[in-house]
Formats: C-alpha cells, structure tokens, sequence
C-alpha cells in the first residue's frame, strides 16, 4: 500500500477500529455497516468512511464493510502484519503485568527477555520467560534482534537506561516511566502516563467537563 | 477560582505542566522563565503562555513563573487539592502496579481496598491494603466513601461490572480492561487502553511517521 500522509488523528482512532473489528470477529460477525459500526463505536457514520477513506475505502456501496478483509487491512497499516520482539526493562508489578498480557503476542509482540537490577528476582522467570540481570542487557541487545523496549523502571533511573538502549541499537521504546525522555529523532517513543490520566479524572470529577 | 470553558487540548496538557513543574520543585527551583520552561518540556513559549492563561496568567513580566505557586495553582485546577477514595477492581499484576504506587497517595489518591474474585488471593495485603472478595463490594461500596474505582478485570467481566458499580453509587471510573465501557451520562471515565498504545507504536515503528 501506497503512503499517504494521514493525520494523528485518524492514527489515534486506528486501534480502536481494530479492537471493535477484532470483538465482531470474535463474534463470527461477517459484515457490518458504517451506520451499525457507527451505532457501536459512538462516533458518525461519516467519520467512518472519512476515516477509513484515507487507506482506500475498504466498503462497498449498499453492502458495508467485510469485517475480516477491514481488521485485516487496518491491522497492516498498524503494522500489526509484522512480528516484534519485545524486551521489559524492569521485573515488577507493572513488567510482570505486561509479559503476563497474552493478546500482546496474539498481535505480534513477542516478549523475549525481562531485565531486573534486583539480584532476588534475575533467574525467575514470568510466563517461562526469564528474568536477566540488567549487567548482561548490552550484550544480550547486540547479539539479538530487539524491535521495542518497554521501560518499567523508576523515573530517576529512566532516562540514562533509554538513552543507553538508543546507544546500543534500539529504536522502539514504550516508556511507562512518569517522566518524558528526550532522545534523538529517528528513535519512536510511545508513553503511556498512568498519573497523567489519573489526574485528567480527577479533573472531570472535581469540576465541570467542559468538552 | 471560576470555571471557564476550557478546550480539552489545555487540559491534556496540564498534567504535564505540573509534573514538570513538580521536577523542578523537587531541584529546588523557585522561578522559571516561560522560556526555560518551553525549552525544558518542548513546547513553544507562546503556547506556554497561552495555555496558563486560560487560568489568569501566573506569570509576571520580567520575572516568570514562580515555580511553587504556578505548581499548585495547577494542581488545584487538576483536583489534586482534593482526597479523592480510589478501590482497585482486580489483585492481578496490573491492580498490585497500581496499589504499590506510592506516587498516588501523594497526589491525594489512596487506594482503600483492593476486590479480587480469586479465593487465593482474597485475605492477602498489599503495602497494608486488603483483598477482599468480590462478593462484599456491593456492601462495601454502601458503607465507603468511594470516588474513583480502577478496573483492571477481563475484558469479558468489565462491562457488567463497571455497570454494577455504576448502579451502586460510583461515578468516576479509571479503566484499563481492554474495552470501552458504555456507561450513563454524568460517569466518568478515563481509558487506559495498553494494546492501543502499543498498536500506535508499531505504526510508527513499521512506516513513515507523518505528523
């Protein structure tokens, strides 16, 4: 497929097409219409077929959309056509949380190796994938392919192991530490904010939701 | 302080505002220029100012921002002046990340009680937070002050149980299930969804970045 240039927007709405397309598969849905997807997903019709106007429409006049062609398709341009291997810097709640979530590696994630400076929990494993200690990280990047890095570790210790893994070769990072990294162009960081979002709802729960 | 209409897009920002401005805090820094701050966070000094002055500036020609004051002010735009009684739907890896993060409570989040279905883990603490059974959460939520609930259940059991919870008096949800939750009007919401942003990351990470 031809790139187009499509807005962060529709990107951001992406996943979630996905998701709804993947629960109606699920349920052996074969078609839909962008009136029931739009019923379903509460946003208009219109800015369905907009949306998805922008990878070359997928829908048929008077049929609607094939569910398992468009989750196929919107799965390709997420990227999701691809496998990834995945590591996990930092072995607690949340690392564990993450090897633990089974539907990452139904889409392509593969968690390879988990990394822990704590000497109690290197040599465990999770999901009979093994806990490594953080000293051996360096080689174990240069020796295997590693696609995305999902940083668990505490804020203060964050931005130097970042900025060591784009050192050594990697250029995916999810970063679950509640600081931003400032790392240079070309290295793609997706962050996932916990406390930012919590304090987005106790805006709308202590005052007027304006939007 | 009087509400005004504030675009959603100020107010995903300010929790970043005020975490960077909680750096600073903590490095003891009393005033900072809009200049150093828009160098520190990326954003352009224009669009600092701006966005402060949808709450009455704070700034003052020549000297900036007084670092402290302009943190709380923003703090109490966010609620975080405010207690806010959170429970905890789930004792799996994701609900104990969440209960083990001190950070919260320091943000006036104290998680009360944690529900687990699992008779395993039902009697067990966590940082001196007890799981109970899934059974008493009715009754518990009767007798409890309980403004904000974090489900981090199965996407399967989310739905009915965020509509439970809804029915017994909660309005503000924070959710991590995998799913959107379809929910009266007047209840809160706030999505954490890990698969969507993982998605947006191998888009990124598989094709050009457009925006």
């Amino acid at each position: 497929m031809e790139e187009k240039q499509i807005s962060k927007a529709v990107i951001n709405r992406l996943p979630r097409y996905y998701r709804y397309l993947g629960d109606l598969l699920e349920k052996d849905v074969v078609r839909i219409s962008s009136k029931e997807l739009s019923e379903k997903m509460k946003v208009t019709a219109s800015q369905i077929r907009q949306d998805l106007n922008n990878f070359g429409g997928f829908g048929q006049q008077g049929y609607g959309y094939n569910v398992e062609y468009l989750h196929s398709e919107i799965g390709k341009i997420l990227g999701l056509d691809k496998k990834y291997n995945v590591i996990i810097l930092g072995a607690g709640n949340l690392g564990q949380a993450l090897a633990n979530y089974v539907d990452f590696e139904r889409r392509g994630f593969f968690v390879k190796a988990i990394f822990d400076v704590n000497p109690r929990l290197v040599g465990t494993s999770i999901r009979g994938i093994e806990v490594l200690s953080t000293d051996i990280l360096e080689s174990y990047i240069r020796l295997h392919p590693v696609d995305i890095a999902a940083i668990t570790v505490p804020k203060t210790k964050a931005p130097q192991l970042a900025a060591d893994l784009v050192k050594w070769g990697i250029n995916g990072i999810w970063n679950f530490a509640p600081t931003d990294l400032n790392l240079p162009n070309g290295v793609t960081v997706e962050n996932v904010h916990l406390a930012d979002s919590l304090m987005k709802l106790s805006y709308r729960l202590s005052g007027e939701e304006t939007d």
